[in-house]
Order: structure tokens, then sequence, then C-alpha cells
């Protein structure tokens, strides 16, 4: 049940910082210092930590009704499971739900993180009150949600919405899990480096790794650097042609980009709306739009905070 | 609602011929003479063919309590109203719902084809009961329907599913909608054929389209062929490199292939197998299974009947 009234705690559970912050609705009312992420004697410990957070948030806002939780990782949500946390140690098979909601007094929901921007921005943002809706993050990696007819798809083992790993090329790149082709080996952080680097050196240039940021190359085109623009064009080739695949699928209504890549605004949105519009029927590219996300960094913790205000009661 | 125990009439409206039959859950009653879908005065005088032969069927079978049209093309189902069938002159903005149901009088749905295909599989066939199935009709094009968190999934304007557009290669062979790398066109019939035709040639064997079907191609497999085993191996590679993007997007529990491609059975199937699991997480992987569909010729007419059984009495 969508419900903007209930004031509910979102707390975006990072590789390196843990973030909590207050909302109604789509209104964040306080945020709180982070938590490192690193370094705590065991997961209770660190859930102990959390959970001292929020009682304190409680005691300024006694109406905080729930509590959500989103992490980065393999998480079962019926459960409030979290299966594994890659990047923190000791982070495998967690019942952060049940010792959460134990310690707090809350009901508390426990979600993937990809899922909770999604669900930030079809709540709250960009994508807000669409039937079908698919939210990507372009960083490190490629992620993604999906709100389908009107609610989160997770999946049959809430796996769904890898964009990152989906192939653009059957006999492309290899990407981490041997699936040739996989969207992210091109234009993760990482990759659109060493792409841009390589594209400087064919014209002659030599740059280093970090003049190659999605910073630095929206910079230089925005200066007018023909190299760098068609860096750019070259990204929304390859995204384009990995957003158009699931626009054939899912036909949705819209496509959310956030992300530290999704900062280059027209630079990138131009070429990919023109590359989408000429690989898409007519009939699908009715009433698609392909917009930038709403929320930058706050996108956790408003997401987990309406995930926990719409569904902590349905369990 | 899914009932079993309604009769109800499925019709499969071909581009060459349309088929009739009697269902009450996944069994078929009766089938009819085939109607010849050209040749008719007009979209009305085609639909007053079908509604006789619905009314002689309701004579035989008084229990018959809907009816269900299954069309190939743009199809609002919320409205049971046809856009547009490409292969059929002048079904354009055909309410065909409305009329089918005034000439007689039972409650209709009308459906894109390929959906009732996946709605046949999903009520009754290798997909029967699952809550996320991605099913495909491999022929002339690559065809699919979704059904997702146990519903049939259309998309935000009825164009949900269309596999066959997706890309397998950035920079690949031009589809029909200018979208570079679609899928079918590399494993169409047509294209197969051209494909076999040319790995033939390169081992020095000239060989015509006409021996170069999927079914002339599985038959010198199984005898050993080398070049025709490698060919099946090259579709599984396409396919399953669109399969295992599908599979990271949707994390699904099954894939249901129909159509003339997979009666090659184990010759696809078994490399298709192999090149998903080398492409796929062992979450994505587990509980997935990828089968053939139930239903042939008849999938439409028990697709279609079901989804009038289920859906008819809702609108």
């Amino acid at each position: 049940m969508q419900n903007n009234n209930i004031t509910s705690i979102g707390v975006d559970f990072g590789g390196t910082t843990i973030k909590l912050g207050v909302c109604r609705g789509a209104e964040l009312l306080a945020t709180d210092e982070p938590i490192p992420t690193q370094g705590h004697a065991s997961p209770t410990a660190l859930i102990r930590v959390i959970a001292d957070r929020v009682t304190a948030l409680q005691a300024r806002y006694p109406e905080i009704a729930a509590v959500g939780v989103g992490v980065p990782g393999l998480v079962d949500f019926d459960r409030g499971f979290v299966h594994i946390l890659t990047n923190v140690a000791g982070w495998n098979h967690i019942p952060l739900k049940k010792v959460l909601g134990d310690m707090t007094g809350l009901p508390c929901v426990v979600e993937n993180d990809a899922n909770a921007m999604a669900y930030a921005e079809w709540r709250h943002g960009a994508g807000k009150g669409l039937r079908n809706v698919v939210a990507l993050t372009l960083g490190t990696g490629v992620g993604g949600g999906l709100i389908l007819n009107g609610e989160m798809y997770r999946g049959s083992h809430f796996s769904a919405g890898e964009i990152g790993q989906m192939s653009v090329d059957y006999n492309g790149v290899v990407g981490h899990y041997g699936n040739f082709g996989a969207l992210e080996k091109y234009m993760g952080n990482q990759q659109i480096a060493e792409y841009a680097m390589r594209c400087y050196a064919d014209a002659g240039m030599v740059k280093k790794a970090e003049d190659c940021t999605p910073k630095a190359i929206a910079e230089a085109a925005a200066t007018g650097d023909d190299v760098a623009l068609q860096i750019w064009h070259q990204i929304a080739d390859w995204l384009g042609t990995a957003l158009a695949s699931i626009a054939w699928l899912l036909n949705p209504d819209a496509f959310v980009i956030g992300g530290g890549v999704a900062q280059a605004g027209d630079l990138l949105f131009e070429p990919l709306e023109n590359k989408m519009k000429s690989m898409l029927s007519a009939v699908v590219l009715e009433g698609l739009t392909i917009v930038p996300a709403k929320f930058q960094t706050e996108a956790g913790i408003i997401g987990n905070a309406a995930l926990a205000a719409d569904l902590a009661f349905e369990k």
C-alpha cells in the first residue's frame, strides 16, 4: 500500500559508509552522521550500532513507524535475509530484518540497493506513478531495478535487474560471469577510462586514467573536444543498444538513469535518445521517456524509507 | 481468476487460416475446419463467418461461456481492439471484441498470438504454475510472451515480448526497425538457411535453400554432419546470448521454447543450455529451466480459450 503520511527511516548500507535518514513521503526530514561500514567486531555489532542510531532518531521523531535497509548484495526480500555482501567481510546469511526488528521494535524491510534506488524514483522521483519503469545506475558497474505492472519486480530468486550483465555483443568482451559482451565491461567507470585512453592515443594524445573519468570526459566534451564527444557517442551506442533491447522486451513507460556517468547530462542523454529512436518501432517509442534520475546520493535513503512505509505493515 | 471448469472457444487467427477449438481447462474437446483468412469482403464479413462457427459449436457444447481470439498483430488487450494485422488486408482499427461479442452474445477477449502461446504454456503446458515464464516461438521470426509475477505482462502499450528484435550485437546486422543485431536477423528461418548455405560453401559444398531448412539441418546433424552440428552450435550461441540477457534482467523460472526451429530438440537444447550455464551466475541459474513447449499447432487455440475462461468475466 502506498502511504505518504508515514514517517520512516531509510538506511543506505554501502561498502564504505552507512547513511541514515528520516523521511515522510518524499520529504527528507533529517539525516544522520554516516557510520563506517568496516571495522566492526561482527555483523551483529554493526546492526547494534544501526539500531542505536534508529533509537536516537526515534527520540527526535517519535512518529517513526518503520525502517528500511538497502544493502549492496543479494537479499531475500520476503524474509529480509542477507545472503551475501561481496564487499563487507562476514556478511553472509544474516537475518537482518529479524535482528534489527528485535533490537528496534520496529517493522523492517531489507532490499537490494539497486531496487531501492528504482523504488525511490518510482515513488517520489523521475518515474513517479508510471506503470512500468526501468531504473539504472551507471557507475563502477551498471545496476538496475524494475517496476513492472505497478510493483517492484524482483524475479524468481530476487536477482532481477542485472542490466550490467546483459550482452551487447555475442562475440564481445568477457564479463565477470563468463558472459560475452556484458554491458558493464564496456561502460563501467574503469572501462570508460580505458576506452577513452585508447581513443586519445589513436588521436595522437597521451592521457592518464585520472584525466579520463566520466567527469573529465564530460568537461572535455563541453569545451568541444572532438575525441571526448566521440567517446560519449560510443557510450550512448552501447547503452542505447542494451536499453533498446529492454524496450523491445518490456515496452516500459520510462528509463530513469542515475549514477556518476549520468551526470554528463545532455552529452549522454541526447545521443542516447537518438540511438534508441533509431532502433525502436513507433509503438514501443510511444510515450517512452528516457530521463535523468531525480535523486543522487539520497536515493538509497528515500527508496528504503519508502519501501518501509509502504510495505513494512504488510508482512 | 484461473478457472479450469469453464468451457470456452479458442480462435487462432493466422495469416493463412483461422482455427477454432473448444476447450475445457487443458482439454481440447473439439476442433473445427479451418477458415481461410483471405478473400473476405470485409473484416466484418470475416468476423460474421467466425461468429457463425461459434454459434454452431454452441449448439454442440451449450456450456460454452466465452471466446478468446489471438491475432498476428498489435492488439489493445484491455479494449479488445485490433490496431493492425500486417499480413491481413483491411484489418486496421477493428473493435473485434465488441463486434464478435455482439454477434455471438458471448464475453470475448482478444490477444496477440505470441502472448496467447505464452499463456497456453503457463496455464496448461511446460511452464505450468511457475511465477515467471519467458515463452518464445522460433520460426520465420522470433516471437515471445512474458508471464511475470504470475500474470501476463503486456507492457505499457501492449508491445512487450519482442525477443526477436533484441540485439545480440551492437555492431551487427540491421533489423526491420533499424535495430542493429536483431536476434531474428540471425536465426529466423530464412536467415538460418542463408547462414547454413554459407557454412556449407565454406566447407566446399553447394547446398540449395530448401536443403538448409531447420528441419533439413537437424536431419543432417542427426547423421553426424559436422557442418550441420556447427550450425546448431552457432544458433545456440546467438539464442543463448539473448536468453542469458533476459535471465539477467528478469531472473525467470523458465524459458519455454516452441516453433519449428525448436523441433530440432537436443541438437538445439543441449548447446543452448550449456551456453546459458556459461553466461549466468549460480543464483540466476538456480531453479532455471529451459524447456521445449508442450503445445505445437494447438497452442493458439488452447491459450486463447484459457484467456477467455480466466478473464472474460473480469471485464
